[in-house]
């Protein structure tokens, strides 16, 4: 018996493959065979979950708290959530506003069921997380990519919105900060693009995931100027939640039945044993211990900041966020996929290659994570230094 | 700001809310005033998850193994789930075919992502659990209910396929042991349904995330008769780890690499601690505990089935699977949703009405599920009794 008469759905072939992946694979293949590698191509901070989290954790699994909870997740911690935009940000949100995923991804996907007709765009920028793409594509809708560089700061504007927007256009998203570049989106430029996007009867969706990691800026949330965006953040970055499979969405009040049915559909609930842990998520101490952690962050940034750019790399508006450098290498290549192997090849530094994040200067760009510690940062830096010499 | 311009994609209107929702919301306001409700509504084993399991969580929250897996998912957990169908079916499957997923929903939605196209048709039974359906819906595709009933034991059979397979037919999806019905498909008609799904160069998708719990009969797994069948299974109901959200899929060879990509998009990883945990599943002293609780849910069949039969409700097949009763009505009511919701608010019995699974004799039908102890069981039994006979 077999599939060979069997063609696989048309959306399959047109989501492409991470070419991180195959630079992970070898990388590893390269540390089995002894090798030190070090790893900039990772997109998950290298501490632990806080011990106060570790701890909620195995207090609910030793209470045996492991049934299915409401799809849109335990009310407590959607309450908990609520909490954490007013003290953070200042905002006041329904906590039945709020649905728990599993992960971001899972608010993404809800998302993009409810938004996305057959053929529907959602304007996005290029460079963007891939997985932003091909959501949309998942679900038959297209991502309208916009081309964006240092003069937009690597973001959406309203020109953009002004420009682009057409007849197909359903919704834009923005990610703040910005997985690759570390870049925001100012309050004035959301505002303006909040209200572009809402007299075309368009959604406005924030990828918000990065939130708690800037560095000498405080973060602003996209609901404390439009109070019916889409919104999505992760218990993973700053909260150090990566394995736990957690996050959430807030949605405008009357999306949540909509979402909440789809939700019931799509993943029943969010895992339990991570919500009874992420209520730790929000106390005191554990905050004090994700801030230390920000810091940390900060000064890794201003280590491989500007030695990235001594190293000649352009990086023309400084990543305020996130814990991603992305770099212009156009001076050393102009192919920064085989750069990127051959990097990893010659000095045994893992990276990410432009390309996973769109086409627009796709293969003069690399992204550089500095989710790993200083020390490991120094040495990378020497062996590209020294890499570039030598090529 | 508003959206009030703005539509929910029409998958939206199209994908049913559970009616048990309703039911269930209603039951717990009803408990919420102090009366006594006896769930036979729930899809959940009422027994905690087993002792080793929930150390296993803990022990590798202690650990801190907390970071993304493989997107495919651990691989001692792959060897471990390849191990279990050597042991208890007798089949050999390479690990490399195993996926971990996000529960059972995970693995669905990475099969209806890889093989539905817009408009393409999935045969499956009427009744069936209405995920099955929606899932196919949510990728533009089309659940191709086929009318069931006592004659082919609630489940598809070869001539069904003959019959109704069509250009657009692209998979026929089975269900054993069925939610509703607790019926299974057995060996021969496997066979048959298999051939006549690969002559007419179909997929075969078989749902046994029912699998370890049968009474009196032996489990068998779909991919004893198809090596390239799509099989779907979950840690939630034989393995009692339903929060932990948890399950897996095994694909044919050439199928992998495209569900790894779809599954580092759409989820990245299952999670983590629930993966540790899981390898504790297959030890002989969880295979212990988790044999009594099925001896314990056979002796609840047992009193349930003809105590329900009693009561003049037609069970024509006798389930031998999951915890389902799926129990003709139409001596006592032309309108089942109703009758669940009457017996709810006059005796606080909370059941399912057939209208979840399906349009095939919907109205005449109810789930009972006997995932409560059999002292409640008995107390339902008399409160059913007396709401027929005031009725």
């Amino acid at each position: 018996m077999s599939l060979s008469g069997f063609q696989w759905a048309a959306r399959v072939s047109q989501i492409a493959p991470f070419h991180v992946m195959q630079l992970l694979a070898r990388a590893r293949q390269l540390q089995a065979e002894g090798r030190d590698v070090i790893h900039m191509e990772v997109g998950e901070p290298d501490f632990p979950t806080a011990a106060p989290v570790i701890q909620a954790g195995q207090d609910a699994l030793a209470k045996g708290l492991t049934q299915y909870t409401p799809a849109a997740g335990l009310p407590e911690l959607r309450e908990a959530i609520a909490g954490h935009y007013q003290t953070a940000y200042g905002v006041d949100i329904d906590p039945g506003r709020i649905i728990v995923t599993p992960g971001a991804s899972g608010a993404l996907l809800l998302i993009a069921a409810l938004l996305v007709n057959p053929g529907d765009k959602v304007m996005m920028a290029d460079p963007t997380y891939p997985c932003n793409r091909n959501f949309m594509r998942l679900f038959e809708g297209e991502p309208q990519l916009i081309p964006v560089g240092a003069d937009s700061e690597y973001q959406l504007n309203v020109g953009h919105i002004e420009q682009h927007w057409d007849d197909r256009t359903r919704a834009a998203m923005l990610a703040t900060p910005s997985n690759p570049t570390g870049t925001l989106v100012g309050k004035e430029a959301l505002q303006a693009i909040s209200q572009a996007v809402s007299a075309r009867n368009g959604a406005l969706i924030a990828d918000e995931i990065y939130q708690g990691l800037t560095y000498g800026v405080n973060a602003m949330t996209a609901l404390s100027v439009n109070d019916e965006a889409f919104v999505i953040n992760s218990f993973s970055k700053y909260f150090g939640m990566t394995g736990w499979r957690l996050g959430w969405l807030v949605a405008p009040d009357n999306a949540v039945s909509e979402l909440d049915k789809l939700a019931q559909n799509v993943f029943l609930s969010a895992p339990t044993p991570s919500q009874y842990a992420a209520l730790a998520a929000f106390q005191p101490e554990t905050i004090a211990i994700l801030e230390e952690r920000r810091a940390e962050f900060a000064r890794r940034r201003d280590f491989l900041l500007p030695a990235l750019r001594e190293l000649g790399m352009s990086v023309p508006v400084t990543p305020e966020g996130a814990f991603y450098i992305y770099a212009g290498v156009d001076h050393l290549t102009d192919d920064s996929y085989q750069w990127c192997q051959d990097l990893l090849e010659q000095e045994f530094v893992a990276t990410t290659p432009g390309l996973d994040f769109g086409l627009n200067g796709a293969r003069k760009t690399v992204r550089f994570a500095y989710a790993t510690d200083i020390e490991q940062l120094e040495q990378a830096v020497e062996r590209i230094a020294r890499f570039i010499r030598q090529s």
